[in-house]
């Protein structure tokens, strides 16, 4: 084994990551990153690892101030004496109104803290693996013992829904301006959400807000005696405002789950339902994998030339349970 | 049968579709955007009778006035006695500034047109489904015998680069305050865009921000002689002007095409990458239905309780040849 080969091998990693090694953690976010063969394996080894960090996701429509809310609660917690890892999902498109580079000078101040770690996931040609990368990496730093992870998300796709799956602790930050709250319950961001934030708090509309998202919460039926009562909190996070009021009602949230928690039927469904996306990405990624395959080559050549439509192509190789089975059967 | 079925069977609307049955069709693409059993055996069927319309793909950032132009597009078109179909995908994300409401109030006045016909897709929820119910639409309209199809994205994300491969021509739209030029590049645009369109020319800016496109496109390099231009138009597509012009860049651009391709490299490519979706979506199809199976139910039991971590239960899924089979051999 060279070297090159040994610093790349995800049970080595694994091993040295699960030490302590930050450089270790770095490659094998890579690893994940890239969706390789032994991603699912080495995710089952840090899998038993993980359930000690409280992970928040931040989520909310692009320009409500999420990066500096997060650089906010990061410089709390570090006063604090905790460490924090950083999972920021960067918007699909250049158009979507995220300042990435904005985003990353914002969180420039934590670069050289050893206790934060950050990372960012690029949408881009992802094809829904980033959903997937999102919570890997977001378990990855829960393994390596961070006492909070924060998965920060732009805009509020199912992509991003997806990933708040993994979190203990949902945030969806508002502003007064990004539109009546109607929007937020079309969103579905009224079912996910354990706190609101209404962000630069100082403009107009903004307590308007407070008040129509706590109407629309009054709204829904309680779940009991001990139920989350969500708050909506106002913060002006560009100065630090509130910010720290956030990470109280996130631990708050956090003690009042883990009471209730006996393993609930919603997280079991998530559970199961997670097994059925693992098993489709690595099938996929066999799919793929196989496609220069002699028969399958065969057929995908005979499309090129316009012999057969892709659909009747498709048709015939998923009709054919031998060259199913021997592209999917697995291995590289 | 009941009349109920066989409103619903596939096969009988496929032929009703074909005979020109416009009832049919809408009850078609609800089939199509389902995505049920028969989804890759109805398209196989339709797939033969496609090639005749001129599919144009308009895309662009939300707010641009892609709806305003395909408006004013289909009133031109409808002058000249073309029918045209029309499949809006709305955005993922009810934060993405995309008025859906306004943009089905501005198409409204083709909804009573025989010879138009609109329909709305869904992001949401859709997992990746919605690039193939886009091109699947836009393909049943063709066979349906418009001749013309447009297809109308909102956003610029993967799903929409997806779906575009299906158009013969693809119009971009931008607004001199979608940001600087450089966007345009990193969101792949440049690679794209058949034809761009400037809008709100009478805006600040625009001038300057059809020059600069001007001057990234001349640094293409050029495939030949016969190479088509990539021309930037200005529109003010509100009062109509400049759209009749965008219509002719577009069939000029179809014009050209048809005389430059043969069956080229990219086209063959993008053929069989679809065999490949299509074969991957069916097999999701029957992973999820399967999933209530013997062993495989078992399987996420056992998950849903804790035994097993859900990674720990997908490899073991996969590493079982004959449950895999069983589960993905077909059927419902």
């Amino acid at each position: 084994m060279t070297t090159m080969t040994r610093k790349r091998d995800p049970k080595l990693l694994t091993e040295a990551m699960l030490a302590g090694d930050r450089v270790a953690l770095a490659r094998l976010i890579t690893v994940i990153e890239n969706r390789g063969a032994g991603t699912a394996a080495t995710m089952s080894k840090i899998y038993k690892k993980c359930g000690k960090a409280h992970t928040i996701g931040i989520t909310g429509p692009p320009g409500a101030g999420k990066s500096t809310i997060t650089s906010s609660v990061i410089e709390h917690l570090r006063e604090r004496g905790k460490t924090v890892g950083v999972v920021a999902v960067d918007p699909s498109s250049p158009f979507s109104g995220g300042s990435v580079l904005g985003d990353r000078i914002r969180m420039q101040k934590h670069f050289l803290d050893e206790g934060v770690f950050i990372r960012s996931l690029s949408t881009r040609g992802s094809h829904g693996g980033l959903a997937r990368s999102g919570r890997d990496v977001s378990r990855l730093f829960d393994a390596f013992g961070k006492d909070y992870v924060i998965i920060e998300t732009v805009g509020v796709g199912q992509t991003e829904l997806d990933i708040m799956e993994v979190a203990d602790t949902v945030v969806v930050v508002l502003v007064p301006e990004a539109g009546d709250t109607v929007q937020v319950m079309k969103a579905g961001l009224l079912e996910i959400a354990d706190v609101f934030v209404v962000n630069k708090a100082d403009r107009d509309g903004a307590l308007r807000m407070k008040t129509e998202l706590e109407m629309m919460l009054h709204l829904k039926t309680p779940e009991g005696d001990d139920a989350w009562q969500v708050p909506v909190l106002m913060t002006q996070a560009s100065a630090g405002v509130g910010t720290l009021e956030l990470i109280d009602a996130c631990v708050a949230h956090q003690d009042n789950r883990k009471r209730r928690v006996t393993p609930d039927a919603r997280m079991q469904e998530r559970l199961k339902a997670e097994v059925l996306e693992i098993c489709e990405e690595e099938l996929m990624r066999r799919l793929r994998a196989g496609r220069t395959n002699g028969e399958v080559g065969a057929l995908l050549d005979a499309v090129g030339s316009g012999e057969k439509d892709p659909y009747e192509a498709a048709l015939d190789l998923l009709g054919s349970p031998e060259e199913l089975s021997k592209l999917i059967a697995g291995g590289d």
